[in-house]
């Protein structure tokens, strides 16, 4: 087996980031807590991507997880780009944000009788199946409804793709996907089936990926498989190489595009196939900022925690995954006086956390700060926790900015329960 | 010090829920994912509580944050019960489920002004403040509207609670409260204001405490200070002891109310003040059903996942905290063939688990699983994470059933991106 070393090519936070965008005046006209996102960032992100399949047929479709936002599934849309779903919400927004339904794709281990039928009624791109079960549904629903269900399958290749546990979904462990074995079974099925017409194959290993060793060789593994499909004439159209490729949080290398699409073109060699990528981290991570605004400084004995008005409830990763993001006070040139402290929101938890023993420098009420590298599972896992509305997202595209989402109102809070209440 | 044992009077969970409520009907009818609340079980469950404090004054203030619908504050409002809130939302939701404003406590290390003015305006018991910064603005903002702010000092004194660190919130490195010499110092300056009244005095170590112990060291540390305060002339009228009893998610002893009762009252003897008590886990979550449906059954290798309908976005404290929740199969009375499994939701991460090798029969499509213990911390930290509509809340009270949560509609999700979209 082949292995590909990482070229070091780490595409800093920094040149991601705008220098031109104003958060001072981002935070004073539309309250903190909020995202903002750079969408001339993202776009770059998606051509530079894009740009790296150059020279073979690919579908880049955006995974909506990562940032569900209906503008910015749009702004990439408007790029070409097609869209990764998990869900058929997903698959509802990205109708709803304009992304063509032959580049749509529902994928995820636990489709509803409900979301395959609403997906087959769209006519989509594909169902990416992840069970022998679950590929019956499909044929069963499709039949039902007189239909053929275009699907791909996804392939569990057991590799260890060296990330967090919570995010690593490529060990034969994982509740993702099925083996080899069963693969070629449920393609042969497929092929008999009046029902299915199996278009494309499927693997993902993981989220915030570093190694390209690893992503290689589950391509070469998969790229064989898909080579012996074909010898038993499954009409295979697709080469889906899921997503998964890490960002720089704190000093970690991430894989340059151009570097993976050289180790995806390797593996495909001789293959005459449509390569998907499903990049969401990788496209909206570092193009996006969480803006928090001082609430006060308070000292602890020895300890100084700065307390913000965002929280866990805005952005869990840190007490979920134990993420690293860079924080930054907005404006603040003197580091002198500069010592730790935690970052905290108020959430009644000790678990309500942005940073832990960071340096920065002292603080005032009102001081803006940015937590960066926001873009990415943000706002997208973000709850109502301690009945605190969720935060407002403002775009910023070619110098304009403007709000695509609205801050929630108490009364849009409480609407679904307060006509339930017996007074 | 004196210490407590802690006298082993289980609790437990079968006799907390209620066998006669019919679970399959409420999912044929109300559809799954669905938390179903028994209220006659929270009701005996704040009886209990509050009468374990016969003989003193006491308020039971429900903390809402571990289940803020509506319906159920309602019903321990209903019963007598006081609420803590820790968001000006919070606060807000106490006073449409009417709860009488002289019985809300505004607490939370992290208030913004506008919610310190809210508070102000609604003329609610108290604000229970967390450092000198905070009482500064309290003031500052009562002098500037012209009221005199009622508040209490949250006391952090320093002692471990053998709880999860995500939960521990007394331990000297926390961001909760302040410390014993710095309280005094806030009640003098409080005693000087033109603007501020203190009047109670509180403190809280963390939450699912199983250690009398811990709680009643605390209670006699406060209790000293608050004798120290009254003979400096601080007129204190509230004892409050905070929150935090535990209960028996899996094989934990919870604490006896009586015992813990009886702990506070050593604690504070030759004290005229009325106790004021936080709970709010221990009067919602074993009175609380998640119900979720089998998708399907996947066998991977050696592996057993049975994948349902509910997510790490419904229930977060298996991901968040490695919370144990017990979890059965409706209505399967034979348990051959019972084999290990996982219980995992459909969300595309590792971290989407309910329950991890554990023992059930084998399942079907359609089964019904309920996740136990689900009352508290469960729908108040959902999140719409990969784009699904979060549950719907119902009740269940003298044998009939209500809507207290209406599911929500994809139409709600986007409502707040999609007229902002530009096309």
């Amino acid at each position: 087996m082949r292995r590909f070393a990482t070229i070091a090519a780490k595409i800093s936070e920094r040149k991601q980031m705008n220098p031109q965008i104003d958060y001072q005046s981002l935070a004073d006209r539309y309250q903190t807590p909020l995202y903002v996102y750079d969408f001339d960032a993202m776009k770059s992100r998606y051509n530079t991507f894009k740009n790296a399949f150059d020279g073979r047929k690919s579908l880049i479709c955006f995974a909506i997880k990562a940032n569900s936002n209906l503008s910015v599934i749009a702004a990439f849309a408007a790029q070409g780009a097609g869209a990764d779903c998990v869900s058929f919400g997903e698959v509802k927004r990205a109708l709803l944000a304009g992304v063509p339904k032959y580049k749509i794709i529902f994928s995820g281990m636990g489709k509803r009788d409900d979301e395959i039928r609403g997906a087959l009624a769209e006519d989509i791109l594909l169902l990416n199946v992840e069970s022998e079960e679950e590929l019956e549904r499909v044929e069963a629903i499709a039949a039902e409804t007189g239909k053929i269900a275009r699907i791909s399958v996804r392939i569990n290749p057991a590799i260890d793709a060296k990330t967090h546990p919570y995010i690593s979904t490529g060990l034969k462990e994982n509740k993702f996907g099925v083996d080899i074995e069963t693969a070629k079974k449920l393609y042969l099925r497929a092929k008999k089936s009046a029902n299915l017409e199996a278009i494309g194959i499927h693997f993902h290993i993981g989220s915030q990926l570093t190694e390209l060793s690893a992503i290689a060789e589950a391509a070469e593994k998969v790229a064989e498989l898909a080579r012996n499909l074909i010898a038993l004439e499954i009409d295979l159209k697709f080469f889906n190489v899921g997503g998964g490729l890490g960002i720089a949080y704190k000093d970690e290398t991430p894989i340059a595009p151009a570097d993976y699409a050289l180790a995806i073109f390797m593996a495909v060699k001789g293959l005459d196939l449509t390569i998907v990528c499903e990049p969401g981290r990788f496209l909206t991570a570092e193009a996006g900022v969480f803006l928090t605004r001082v609430i006060y400084e308070k000292k602890a004995g020895k300890k100084r925690f700065v307390v913000v008005d965002g929280a866990m409830n805005d952005l869990i990763r840190p007490a979920l995954y134990g993420a690293f993001h860079k924080v930054a006070v907005i404006g603040a040139e003197d580091h002198s006086g500069e010592n730790l402290c935690d970052v905290v929101g108020p959430v009644c938890e000790s678990s309500d956390f942005f940073a832990k023993n960071i340096h920065l420098p002292d603080v005032r009420r009102g001081d803006l700060l940015a937590i960066y590298a926001a873009g990415a599972y943000g706002f997208a896992m973000s709850s109502n926790y301690n009945t605190r509305r969720r935060a407002a997202e403002v775009a910023v595209e070619e110098g304009k900015d403007r709000l695509i989402r609205e801050r929630e109102s108490y009364e849009e809070l409480f609407a679904n329960e307060l006509s339930l209440l017996k007074n």
